[in-house]
């Protein structure tokens, strides 16, 4: 008999989170390595530390100017593109909306689906290029440039359903445990930011510790 | 005429932060490999928060779950000891106030000084033995065991100089953009966190990045 496949791991993210673009960028390589997949989560990090009674790190003025400071030193030291966009952060449901319109009728978002293209190819728009995702008309742009359906991308981030969906992944994420992003679970063991890339390679590699 | 020695590696902590005792165990060897030492400032972490409108992450109920798992996790990935302190957080400015006080005192806190040994000896104890290094006959009996006038210890820590010294750390702390513990700062470079030693690293072997 066939050993099962190891479960994907989980990666929830918003597409306003640097360091959730840098992890975006390493996160399928890392799974690959150790014959996994990546299953991936739109969530509004408002709603999980709303959820956890936080707030943004660059909403405090001392931890801002050192977070700007490590977004873009962080994208070096793994290699990545990084160019702070203008507005920051952004409103980012409708990005997340379509999301889960491509999840849920597109096969899923584990790596490789429509909706994990979506994902990556949105954080590094946002963060390389400074399209603003959360501009109607950008957005619609880009989603055409993604191959997509403007319209129809339009019609269901306006549509209540596709709204009830995020908050239902927001609720989720919460009852996951997720209150900040990237936020992972290899096997259920909880992962938050993109520093634990080490820990998750030996925990890949070796199991727990 | 013979290359003056790079600038020690400035490491803020607080007796009472578990990423401090996990980062007071790497950071002299992480220093020695590139020809550094380390100098040590002990502040109250309650004191940064306050000065940048933050609060500890176990002080959010979400994030204290996920953090006393990580702390714990933080450590095996280190490779250290951590047994969680009975009491946790603790008020820790008495032993703040006897790192100044033999700092000022006896030569400083650089690698090898009586206060950079206070210092490692005490964030151990916290973390691998669970010492109440708030209570004083806890600490007055620790600082006998560490070799100290227990006596002139307690006299230090109850007199207002040394009060007025570790407030003044304090604000050199604030003042220097310290937030959170452990912080450091290489040739002026500022890296928050336990997690920042890989960036660290880097920095010190090849210059900034």
């Amino acid at each position: 008999m066939a050993r099962p496949a190891p479960a994907p791991i989980d990666f929830w993210f918003d597409f306003s989170s640097p360091y959730s673009y840098v992890a975006s960028e390493w996160i399928d390589a890392l799974a690959a390595r150790h014959g996994r997949t990546v299953r991936r989560h739109a969530i509004l990090l408002g709603a999980t530390f709303q959820a956890a009674e936080l707030k943004s790190p660059v909403s405090y003025p001392l931890k801002r100017e050192y977070s700007l400071h490590d977004f873009a030193r962080s994208a070096r030291f793994h290699g990545v593109p990084y160019a702070p966009p203008p507005v920051f952060p952004i409103p980012t449901q409708n990005a997340a909306r379509v999301f889960w319109w491509l999840s849920d009728g597109q096969g899923g978002s584990e790596t490789g689906s429509a909706a994990a293209r979506w994902s990556q190819a949105g954080l590094r728009a946002v963060f390389t290029q400074g399209v603003a995702l959360h501009e109607p008309a950008a957005l619609k742009a880009f989603a055409a440039a993604q191959g997509l359906d403007a319209d129809a991308a339009e019609a269901a981030w306006s549509d209540p359903a596709w709204k009830a969906r995020l908050k239902q992944a927001n609720d989720e994420a919460v009852a996951a445990g997720v209150f900040g992003a990237p936020f992972f679970r290899i096997d259920g063991e909880p992962f938050w930011g993109n520093d634990r890339l080490p820990q998750m390679e030996r925990w890949l590699a070796g199991g727990p510790f």
